[in-house]
């Protein structure tokens, strides 16, 4: 499947989470078997050459595609989770948001200094999660080799926080 | 990889989330490339003769193991989020915990009639969350073809409230 056949798939869900948000709802791709794996498989085509040891996703979504990225690369995988979640040492770094901030956190012991990340999300919009990723990555010494999305709202202008970095996704509004 | 291989690589974590509870953190294993791959690899020889269309996962650590097995087996994914979570129509499943209850929630649309469906989650406990994604599959007239666990604490005895589901976890204790 064509990356527009996967776009198809999306489903545009108005006012949510909140009033005049139109929420690009990835649940109809996801269960879909075939639009699953092919949408895996483009993330791993573009991921492969960048050989990552490791690929790093937030909460929750980020999961879905993260480990089955990681078990097609036959990479590690490492969760970036909300505060209180991780048992061990943790690294955190906090984000802002449209009112306050949040924090993602990893373990203190989830790389080796050296090791190729690829941070992955469902979705880059602002890209403050993404900026939080990859400050966590270098906080551990490992090298960001790539920032992956399945979808990006390009009129946040998230890559602008992500300077530096290699970004792609598969569909952009 | 055996599954004993893979157990040396889950740590203890003593009094988390709260005093007195042993936590069993997985993120070693899920993060060490080779012992992921085989922990999916596991998964799936259990998995695929059941012949599942869907795997479905419940936030945020099942999504991990869920994602992965999918795409191995070539299926949809459905994620059981807590509510609130999810965009679209859903149907939701309440279940006890040892002060109050908690729910989870699948879109009404995640599933068609018929659907051969594996629940999976990285720990078998008390066997509510499993339990009540039973609840949701057969709810939207799918069949449980099997409960699948990376982990399962036997002195739990989750499995007594998945009676009639062919159950299976790759490390006891």
């Amino acid at each position: 499947m064509t990356t527009d056949e996967l776009r198809a798939l999306v489903r545009d869900v108005p006012d949510f989470p909140t009033e005049g948000i139109v929420f690009r709802d990835l649940m109809p791709l996801i269960g879909d078997a075939e639009a699953f794996h092919a949408t895996i498989d483009h993330l791993a085509a573009w991921a492969r050459p960048r050989r990552p040891d490791v690929i790093l996703g937030a909460e929750a979504r980020g999961f879905i595609f993260g480990g089955a990225l990681a078990y097609e690369l036959e990479c590690g995988f490492v969760p970036a989770r909300k505060p209180g979640k991780l048992p061990w040492e943790k690294v955190r770094a906090t984000y802002e948001l449209e009112y306050g901030s949040d924090s993602l956190e990893i373990h203190a012991d989830a790389l080796r200094a050296g090791a190729r990340v690829i941070v992955l999300d469902d979705v880059l919009a602002t890209g403050g999660t993404a900026h939080a990723k990859v400050e966590l990555v270098e906080r551990l010494g490992g090298i960001v080799v790539g920032a992956l999305f399945v979808v990006e709202l390009t009129f946040l202008a998230g890559r602008n926080r992500l300077d530096g970095t290699d970004v792609h996704a598969l569909i952009a509004y």
